[in-house]
């Protein structure tokens, strides 16, 4: 493919994503392939020969299609949003058009210059204290990641390295020694979430070879982790002889986008640190309700003087921030506790004065992978796009949407029952029953009436939205933070959901 | 931005696209910015109101081109090609287009058996051996990550959790107890490579909080692990009552393209897992020589049964393959090795029936990331535009650019000297001086004269290339590897090295 004709299947690509967009409210939302559909319609092996373009993109339509699920479409209400805009699409074209390895500033020092500043611009846009800018008082800032879990895996290691620093350094030991005797005290690390943190810190503990504990956090505290049971959980740890090291705090959970307290985890946290004389790194986990923070409304709930007591702090702005996947902003207070943990030696190919003379930052050591993306470009694009006043009307026109749909189900309590929420666009209710007026009826019941209403209506194909099973009720989530959600949208959703939990309910009562 | 917007905005940035690459030769390949020039160009924060497009794209050539490396350029001939194609630019835009989390099957099905399928295609291609198949008798596959890094960190990872997990079997121990076990027998453990393996085995260790050690490979061993090096350094940590648990083997290091020596590696493992009755896990980086194994006549220092022996293989597609970063292909001869080291128990709101089903690969179990890309379009499209045959003609086509290049050199024993290769297109060699041809002079007075020349040449700004070190000796990297590269380019490339010879030359002679 030369360029002339690269030009000509730019165009008639382009055409086709903007038709794609155009239309994507017809398409079903959710694909409904059957497991190994593709590879009944493609060869065994790949072509010999090349093939025409015009060959490749009928496939497109023909066989991809129908196995994708079409996460910008405003029937899209699953899990949390991934949101796309056409400047962050930009972005992603003239990143690849560029593309290299960047894994050091030569590689293209723009790469690593944008990522600091728009960064930067943004710690300032969430109201984020001065420590996470790159130009605080505390040596911070900011870098991609490609998700919140690759963020929460990358500053468990950086904990971990730190805690096990400072709890040798008095040993005085150096080489196998050394090594021997970290080893040892490794064994005891313990790192933390709250039971309604996302398993991203689970699956972190695996990866670094430490210890997990999920700490308690139930329906009787608003599913967030509390100041006493997190220092329920600290004491019993010590008293086994282990050491927590690490905590994930989350703002806006998976299930309810609760918010864990974070005063008082600071608080615990500082007397711990002065009991025992040395510090649990906390990350604060915004994957999904950090965007909120942009609206100065949403900042009660963490304020940024207890962030500031924290280590790190991450939020995707692929999720809720219109910057397509993926792109997870993540902050530090002090960046040589990235660079301390994840820098090697740099091989002998790779010397250039600048990294020697220690001006310019070299991402690779502020992350797990070497190379990197031109991932910056789609987030200027989009600032600037939509200026931060758009991005917080973008927030708070969802936030406005999610409240409409509690309206709408409080309009019906003869049929729906809010579980939480709204809180950041999300919803979270369960189906009432006809005789559960006085509370007389089992909760499996009360389940399986709501699961049935759930599946009835994904089934429907109309809309697709996530169930849970929060302190053992089973809800629906609905969370209308895509782009593309109008007014109208939501009310045919509440049609939807009424029509089906209707039919359910007529279903039991013949 | 409406999508009649983004239409005009996408056909312009397609235009200015293909007059970067039509014109990428005129433009000085390496990016000379001081450090620190963007913030300069850049206000201080995010704009408060949305701007234009016109007004964004602008900035595009006016800030952001002066701080790109130009990695597309045929004078760039530096470290290892990231190489770009026009299908895989189209492949990231479709990619952007349907843009999602992806993080397991239902999310989007095409996402994630596309990927199975371009896998097992290239599996075939690449010739390796039916293990590392997904429908092979192992149960293995492959899956895309972004970088070879990422890769080994993964594997070390589950390397780690199987060792452990034999190890620790006949306890018969449970909870607590287990953890305990565990922890105590990691402190043991040790990850391995050659000498001149990448540092990414390194940095997997310190993520992974597991021990490391670099085995030896010498210019005496044409700088590629042996099987007595690695022998050796299993007895002796074996001695010490470490446990070796897990080797990089390379094909293609970093400094040289040395291939480590695949059936020297296999015989001792199988000796020694026969002596100690558990086996060391061996991954092979193939990064970027991998792309060779295309053809036939590169396959011969490494069989398809040295490799069945081993658990896994990575090749980045972003490296010679045409398909733009990140793309990193890896293959495991036994899939539930990752997936029981990096799955956790799924959240309530992931459940679906195909999951529960296990007729579907959740491809989150097989990374350290939770969501993914949509990256397997790119690579079908590069594998469907060029077809195998196209391939190998792309890599047969660089191997040739380099003999040329090395036999200019050899044409010019007067003033180069091959230090190694060329091999897999890349020639690693230093200058010869006046004096030395009784080989009386230092070594350290040759380095500096070919770190003159070098330095000559970058300055010039006409070429990028790598300069290294390798066995003391301090040498210059010529990998012709990049798409657009002609014989006129190499020519030109071999003309400026010998002015910059002669220059130096004629100064020392002054």
């Amino acid at each position: 493919m030369d360029s002339k004709q690269f030009k000509e299947a730019a165009f008639s690509s382009i055409e086709e994503i903007v038709k794609y967009y155009d239309n994507i409210e017809d398409r079903p939302v959710l694909s409904t392939v059957e497991p190994g559909y593709l590879r009944k319609l493609l060869p065994a092996d790949a072509p010999e020969e090349g093939e025409s373009w015009a060959d490749i993109q009928k496939d497109i339509e023909d066989k991809i299609m129908p196995g994708i699920t079409h996460w910008q479409s405003p029937n899209f209400l699953a899990w949390f949003p991934s949101s796309s805009s056409f400047p962050a699409m930009l972005g992603e074209m003239y990143s690849a058009a560029f593309t290299g390895a960047a894994f050091n500033w030569v590689c293209s020092p723009a790469v690593t210059e944008l990522e600091t500043i728009v960064l930067d611009w943004l710690a300032r846009g969430l109201g984020l204290p001065p420590c996470f800018h790159s130009t605080g008082p505390t040596g911070g800032g900011g870098v991609i990641h490609g998700t919140a879990s690759e963020a929460v895996a990358t500053v468990v290691v950086a904990a971990r390295d730190k805690y096990l620093r400072e709890a040798t350094a008095h040993l005085g030991l150096e080489g196998e020694e050394l090594e021997d005797a970290i080893a040892e005290r490794r064994g005891r690390l313990v790192a933390l979430a709250g039971a309604s943190a996302h398993t991203a810190t689970k699956k972190a503990a695996q990866i670094a070879g430490v210890r997990f504990r999920s700490v308690p956090a139930g329906p009787g505290d608003g599913h967030r982790l509390t100041a006493a049971a997190l220092r329920d959980a600290v004491a019993t740890l010590r008293a086994r002889g282990l050491e927590p090291f690490y905590l994930t705090a989350t703002f806006g959970t998976t299930d309810t986008c609760a918010v864990d307290d974070m005063a008082g985890i600071g608080g615990v946290l500082a007397d711990d640190a002065a009991a025992h004389g040395r510090e649990v790194w906390v990350h604060v986990d915004a994957a999904y309700a950090g965007a909120a923070l942009l609206c100065p409304e949403h900042r009660a709930l963490m304020s940024a003087a207890a962030l500031a007591r924290f280590h790190s702090f991450n939020t995707n702005l692929h999720k809720w921030l219109l910057v397509n996947f993926d792109c997870s902003g993540v902050w530090v207070r002090d960046r040589t506790l990235l660079t301390r943990a994840l820098s090697v030696a740099p091989l002998a190919i790779l010397a250039n004065a600048h990294t020697d003379s220690g001006l310019v930052t070299d991402y690779r050591d502020w992350q797990i992978p070497f190379g990197r993306r031109f991932r910056s470009l789609k987030v200027w694009f989009v600032l600037r796009s939509y200026g931060l006043a758009g991005l917080r009307a973008h927030v708070r026109r969802h936030v406005a949407l999610a409240e409409g749909f509690a309206d709408r189900l409080r309009g019906r309590a003869d049929l729906f029952e809010i579980v939480t929420g709204p809180r950041f666009a999300l919803t979270v209710f369960r189906v009432r029953g006809k005789g559960e007026e006085g509370e007389g009826e089992e909760q499996e019941v009360r389940n399986a009436r709501t699961k049935r209403v759930y599946d009835e209506v994904v089934e429907g194909g109309k809309m697709f939205l996530s169930s849970t099973v929060v302190g053992g009720v089973f809800a629906i989530r609905h969370n209308p933070a895509t782009p593309m959600v109008q007014e109208h949208h939501v009310q045919k959703h509440f049609e939807v959901l009424v029509e089906a939990a209707e039919k359910v309910l007529a279903a039991e009562g013949a």
